[in-house]
């Protein structure tokens, strides 16, 4: 099978096998783990934060951000399609009971007059606006790079209406490979951030999140009502640590094999690439082919190769750590095998 | 002071005074307060529902119409400038633990189409689909009035969805009178309703939420949490009678007044009427006059009439009961001096 | 009917109709009723706080002083049988995400040992101590006044501990009767307290909150989001005003008439009064007369007495503003009658 | 290092690195982690449940329970002092918005009556009781066995009442084995299960949340809520499988030990031993040697035993996988040597 559904079906790699098996690892509910303080330690350097705390997801990492910065009643500003309100089954509302707020943005990019033109103002009628979250690379943008101008114009509004700004950067180390810029440049323009550890950087399990000293000491006793207060850690944060130092420099690889994959698709008949690939993902529109999104993944499958439905009209392909260019030839042949 | 800043400003007539006065009264909480029955069985019958319940004010029935329809982690599907979404402090979120998928509408008219593609599929990483919220009339869309056969079309997809429909109809009764369509007509296309015995109809409180015998005994008890479960109730439920039997026809003078008002105001230079006056509100844009909205409504204020604040350029007049045919010129004149 | 069943059946007298018929009422929502501003200030005045606030019952103004001193997660301590624990819904829980900590009191007292040694230390498995609840007089200890020392001697806990202190005062003009003390004197040992205007007082609807003037801000928004933010609210102040100025003193009528019922029941074979009569509550054990509670209450009921139940063995009689020197008479005799 | 203070301070056996290592694994958001299916297989056979579901830790097990069992304002039964309650920061409140109900019980058992009686009746008033909560072996009560019998004439009260019965069985394991009781035993006694890896059975990370296949549909979307969906969960997983298949028959040498420490401790002066050592807990009293907990603590680790307080007079000590027969026997000398 040659598996573009995801990033994150990355399995890990002999280095991270190796680094569980030895991992030195303790009781993290006492604060003994001394691997996954390591991690934590990186993880906040890499980041430019005071602080960092390992979390087992990107869905817990960015709850744990909401429950820390908000009250019930309050209202969080964010991208119509962002991950936090598309893929986290409501749960901001559910157990940080905030309302979400969306704004359509551009590729990924909300409009920081927009931003700005959606901060309530003080009425007995009207929510708090207590936080405004962004994502870089936006998934559902297809893996577009959020350009740190526009970072920095949200954040100047954030901070003049003080506003706290959170970063889900599931894929931040995409974009900042794809834009050659710093994570400590992106960290500057946010308070608070979770970045993934696993899909590109391909670590089994875990996220870490990044801000103040004293965020992290709330965000501990949130991650501990959610459940992810766990003991003998460090045998994931093991490979965590492998993730974040060998292997954030090779996603330059997935990009350049997303492109050729892009360019491939694009002269295929009926097949229209919806988005401009900054990193690795493609979403493809395929409704001139006259083939519903369901039977197109299937032939695909029978052709061996994986991709997921992305809308009614629309599939996903995304490169990862075990696709080489030789796979990216193979699934445009059996591309045009399949629509033939 | 003639005061057009909105229908909630309506005191009670003296027959509503003097329902107060002898209204016959019971513990509403042993069920045995007559008046508020016999008001509940009369709202009950013109909005064509099974049974309904007395609240304290539109919000309170709105929350109980979201917390009986819902659980935590759902989704509620709504216009972008509805009340619930804009003017109830994110209570849906803090109380019922709900998130709000909002939909931009056309004069407060969501198209069905839109609504249809909001509806979440079954999937892991999405909340569920639990209920399609309308507003009719609709108060940010300046009290247009929201058609039937729009909600024939939402009500359809609803249904097919097996997803409950409420609708606000705070001002219900301006959308009944200005279309000249029965209350049971939009009864028929809902599951449940929310209307208000003040703004209009001039009641000096409560609000009136009906539907299926079930959904209110359900409603009664989050009512009951809400705390507005109330004893003699009686007395305040005597003049929503006197609303709901004689308050209702008289709204079209408001309309017709606002329809001049308006009339009026598009003659007056730099002066822009935003919306189609269907019911009792104006919208008006003052952005070429190169005022402030704060200083306009100061200037106003001091020719003794007042409006309220809009938007950054814009404010809006609400006709009402105590608005005569007299005050609507004098009110042009005014607004003349006011901007010379 | 000789209605006992509680003080909430009490009917507006004819003072209080008139108050509502003349009421100079306002928009609350713009603060411009003038009635309830009226209210407020001899509510403050009385308990001895900087700001009070109208609301629409003694559960809503409990909940919003919750809402108000709490955040989710937190925890609060309470009598087991208070009335925010044991008859308000879980609603606690529900809107304000707090879990309650019960401590048995001794005819509602809780010891003040008891409550410091419940006061959580700062532990991250372990919730927030946030707030301390005081009920007085306590319902379920059978009307039971809780002494101005033992409210000191908690109080003086919960400040060593930071810990604001609410009152559930809803019969607090019982307890201020029975025990010769003045209300400010319990308001100075409480940073908040409810009191209703209904019950004993006789006020067809409502309660105020009293405390700080920046609780009294933020508790009016949790109050709309509750639903009780109410427009021409005065036509339900006017008869608070009358119940705040009128109605406490003759409270001690009701007391002497439950003391002479409870005297005259303690006479009747088989039934145990399982209360000391502080106030206008009296619990009675009916189990050794071998009839179900059901039974008992029905068979008074066909006399024409109305009783509640209390428990699976007991029922409760509460003197109140209708029930006059003959009817406690009449019930000894027709209870008598009942049980032969 | 004698390390005493919990069973949660085991470290990963070589069989543990070496599962981890060689673990196949796959993406459990899409169902395809081989590991943790045969895992999870393994423990729904052996509890004798039809499904479960891997969760990071014991917290976020009971939380999914509790989430899936309930709905906000509900109310659950649980003992005073069991973990769900003490231990997990009022989660079950501020997430699943319920009110717990505490009963005080003897060794860790409520009585069946004192949860009979705690059932609500259908009132208005009253949140409705959905939940009954268990914890076997119990931690506070020092690791004592709730008998088998207290279990069945608990759950049969629970199914009277059509309520479900939730068992925290963080340390079942124990009970099992001390008490001779199979899992599945256990298992035919209540509707759902939480089973801790960690702890005595030595698992780095990790529980199992058993129960029918539509609690465990359920339950898998609101770990997902919680952040709790992993990716390559296999390489937890495994370890997990080698703590169900291995680990559990050598919990008899931790309560062996146990029990030599507690004869021992009976026999230094002003120690007193406050639970009957039914597994591997033992809490101790400290008060009549005038030495405050925190420095009997300090002494103890000087001479390089770790235990952990349990009370403002109590300290708990916990036998575990890395606890030897001459650790046991040093601990006493050494305490002896403390107390001089």
């Amino acid at each position: 099978m040659i598996d573009l559904r995801s990033d994150t079906v990355t399995k890990p790699t002999e280095a991270m096998r190796k680094a569980m098996y030895d991992a030195e690892v303790g009781d993290d509910v006492y604060g003994e783990d001394y691997t996954v303080r390591k991690l934590e330690e990186i993880a906040a350097e890499m980041l430019g934060k005071e602080d960092a705390l390992f979390v087992t997801s990107g869905t817990q990492g960015n709850q744990i951000a909401v429950l820390t910065h908000c009250q019930p009643g309050n209202e969080i500003l964010l991208e119509a399609d962002s991950h936090i309100f598309y893929y986290e089954g409501a749960a901001i509302s559910a157990f940080a009971g905030v309302q979400p707020r969306t704004i359509s943005g551009n590729r990924g990019q909300m409009s920081a007059k927009d931003v700005a033109a959606s901060i309530r103002v003080d009425d007995i009628h009207m929510p708090e606006t207590s936080l405004i979250c962004l994502e870089n690379t936006h998934n559902r943008a297809g893996g577009a790079v959020v350009p740190i101008e526009n970072m920095k114009d949200i954040y100047s509004v954030a901070q003049n209406h003080h506003i706290p700004l959170h970063l889900d950067g599931a894929r931040l180390f995409n974009a900042s490979v794809a834009s050659n810029t710093k994570l400590s440049e992106y960290g500057a323009q946010t308070d608070t951030i979770q970045v993934c550890l696993s899909k590109g950087l391909g670590a089994p399990i875990g996220s870490v999140i990044a801000g103040s000293a004293p965020f992290i000491k709330d965000a501990r006793k949130w991650r501990k009502r959610l459940g992810g207060g766990l003991r003998q850690v460090g045998v994931i944060a093991a490979p965590g640590i492998v993730a974040l130092t060998q292997m954030v420099d090779r996603l330059e690889e997935d990009h350049k094999r997303a492109k050729r994959l892009a360019e491939g698709l694009r002269e295929i008949p009926n097949i229209t690439v919806e988005n401009e690939v900054d990193t690795n993902i493609i979403v493809v529109n395929i409704s001139k082919t006259n083939i519903s999104v369901d039977d197109f993944l299937h032939r695909l499958k029978e052709q061996e190769v994986l991709a997921v439905p992305f809308g009614s009209e629309t599939v996903r392909f995304t490169t990862n750590y075990h696709i080489t260019d030789e796979n990216i030839e193979q699934v445009l042949q059996k591309l045009n095998a399949c629509l033939k």
